[in-house]
């Protein structure tokens, strides 16, 4: 499995690649983290969406301490091959602040910025 | 405008931050490419997307040679202030390929990728 991703999935120089987690049936874009080569085989072979963790340079089982997991429904590759789309079935709030997306601040045209 | 946005955008170490664009009424996923703090300002200040080429090292005006521009809508910034999603109204395809948006091919569980 590997082998085969690995001629297609173009990792960036800390061997990990932007993973983008859209609600497979409402279209939300929930979040965005990143995956190295053991996240992506992981997701791919459970089913269960697992990232991996730059601050804690480990891999980060979405859920696995709060209980909103991400199932994953499926999992495409952008044009250049640097860029995960994932469809997911979120359990509960996909931001660790609660709220259901991470995408809750608007940048406004003056460059004030809300929470809206 | 770049004082106030400073204060919450984080960049990484090459000044740059990742922006999803999503087509603003149908939820659809289009591409996801680089902006810095030059182009977030021409974006907000045009309501004309502007990314940053990392290939080209020069700001990205989205359609300015195929002519199939991207209108800004809205401006989000995500929890930890490290990536955007601008929702778009998108004229023709987004991706360079032809295809309408750049995730047109999936990865199965096996490790295959297709085009569809």
């Amino acid at each position: 499995m590997i082998a085969k991703m690995l001629d297609v999935v173009q990792f960036n120089s800390a061997g990990l690649i932007p993973a983008i987690a859209q609600q497979y049936d409402t279209g939300e874009v929930l979040m965005m983290a990143w995956m190295n080569a053991e996240a992506i085989s992981e997701t791919l072979r459970t089913g269960q969406v697992c990232y991996y963790s730059r601050s804690r340079t480990a891999l980060w089982r979405k859920g696995e301490t709060s209980g909103h997991t991400q199932r994953l429904i499926e999992m495409r590759i952008d044009c250049d091959g640097d860029t995960l789309l994932i469809l997911v079935d979120q359990t509960g709030p996909a931001c660790h602040t609660g709220a259901h997306n991470c995408f809750f601040r608007t940048i406004h045209a003056d460059g004030n910025i809300d929470q809206t």
